[in-house]
């Protein structure tokens, strides 16, 4: 069997045809998603990944036909039925399928999409840094919402494959934002800043664990507060950070180097950590 | 048989399962799309509405892998199938099925999804004058791309519903963008306003036959330049213009009358001049 997907609740095939055109997360991208890491067979923060999911599913008003339990028992069934261990799996609601017109409709159902994949850790890369570009931050103004109207993430990570770069920092109105896909923090005279929280940043689960967690237990001094790109041009160290990608370090942005060219001890020493939680909660080594 | 569909040039039953779960459409918004309004079996403006989908295209990067004959042919054989005559046809392109990453894949092949369904044209409504709400435009910046990343567009028209009234017409820092789904117009002192040509609005195809055809056909007065919800109050009438819509005039928004609270000449005038225009390029009487 190839690879599978789950359609609410049952295995199928991940390349069957299983949606209709008019499904609204088709027309419309009338849905939302999460996309949770799995180590050692377990999912890490599943319930900050479901809290968020429903949070998303309520700003949107589309109903929650699942409980978490039921959720989690497709988690785990995707990763007994695939074998996969070290997985991302996605999971998609959309609100379903009706005549196409602009208003919610009565009536309709959601409808569930899972996937599970290999994870890539990236750890080569994370050991040597990355790299970034500043691009403009296009998206609409609702990107605390987990939904999958994604084109302008898309067009910031193009922008960065485009250059040759490993990631695409958005910046609105001269503010720095968010990767394309994950939270960017800077160390700036040992301080970690990060963009507060607010409808123009995802609350990245990550960022979640780093902000509550691993602050506090590393001692350090976070500053949650808008800056712009001058401020990171001067920090010392600056990394993304996210479900897949975990803590990624960049060592050059826009083709000049970060602090030193190296990558720097915060990165590091918080990525240690994000691994030491992820050992406890999952059982890795 | 039931309502009809159309898939990569094969008429399939709209209710078949035909998507599979990893296409960008389903997963990211991934893809662009037009509505054409059939009158008497006849595609209504439909060069302009080509010209725009391949200019969609070419902005978001995806493959035209369908000539305009072809599209043209799809769109007769919607209707001859179909036997609807007074019909809006809906064209969407995905850049199609790839494991699920945000840059764009290579050797990706675009899916093209079409559905028809019977016109609605509204005109009790037209002939009473509509109702409407200012609502905040919390799209991205890229509104002159018709793609299906469309979320923001249906949460100002779900809170003209929630409103009970007719649509929901978006307000940029302070500047009055468009409707939900529609360019908005005004008159002021016997002058047309419109929202100008920029990333904040659609090119919509009644817009450009107005602006092109049908002012000047009327000797009317037209002011291509931003302005505010003040100014609107200030307005003799006010209306909105779309493919579905054709010219919808107000007479009431945010609950106090437009002008003289009914429906005004200049409305009147341009939806007539439409019809005719109609009639001549589609043999309607």
């Amino acid at each position: 069997m190839g690879p599978i997907g789950l359609l609410d609740g049952k295995i199928i095939d991940l390349n069957e045809n299983v949606i209709q055109m008019e499904d609204r997360g088709y027309q419309f991208g009338d849905g939302v998603y999460e996309v949770t890491r799995v180590y050692n067979g377990r999912c890490f923060a599943f319930n900050l990944h479901m809290d968020r999911l429903y949070r998303s599913l309520r700003e949107l008003r589309i109903p929650a036909t699942y409980t978490v339990d039921e959720l989690a028992e497709f988690h785990e069934r995707l990763i007994a039925e695939s074998g996969i261990k070290e997985a991302g799996i996605y999971l998609q609601i959309t609100r379903g399928v009706a005549p196409r017109a602009h208003g919610f409709p009565d009536n309709v159902v959601p409808k569930l999409t899972m996937t599970i994949r290999q994870a890539n850790p990236n750890n080569n890369l994370r050991e040597a840094g990355a790299t970034g570009i500043f691009v403009p931050d296009v998206r609409w103004m609702r990107c605390d919402i987990k939904s999958i109207n994604l084109l302008g993430n898309l067009l910031a990570k193009q922008q960065a494959k485009d250059a040759g770069v490993f990631e695409g920092i958005q910046v609105r109105d001269g503010i720095v934002t968010e990767g394309s896909s994950s939270n960017f923090f800077v160390v700036k005279d040992g301080i970690l800043w990060t963009h507060p929280l607010s409808n123009l940043i995802l609350k990245g689960i990550t960022r979640t664990v780093i902000v509550d967690q691993l602050v506090p237990q590393l001692g350090l001094t976070l500053v949650e507060k808008t800056f712009d790109v001058a401020f990171v041009k001067k920090a010392e160290e600056a990394f993304v950070t996210g479900t897949t990608t975990e803590i990624m370090p960049f060592i050059q942005l826009e083709g000049a180097p970060v602090g030193d060219g190296k990558v720097g001890p915060v990165a590091r020493k918080l990525h240690q950590a994000l691994m030491a939680a992820v050992a406890r909660e999952c059982g890795t080594k």
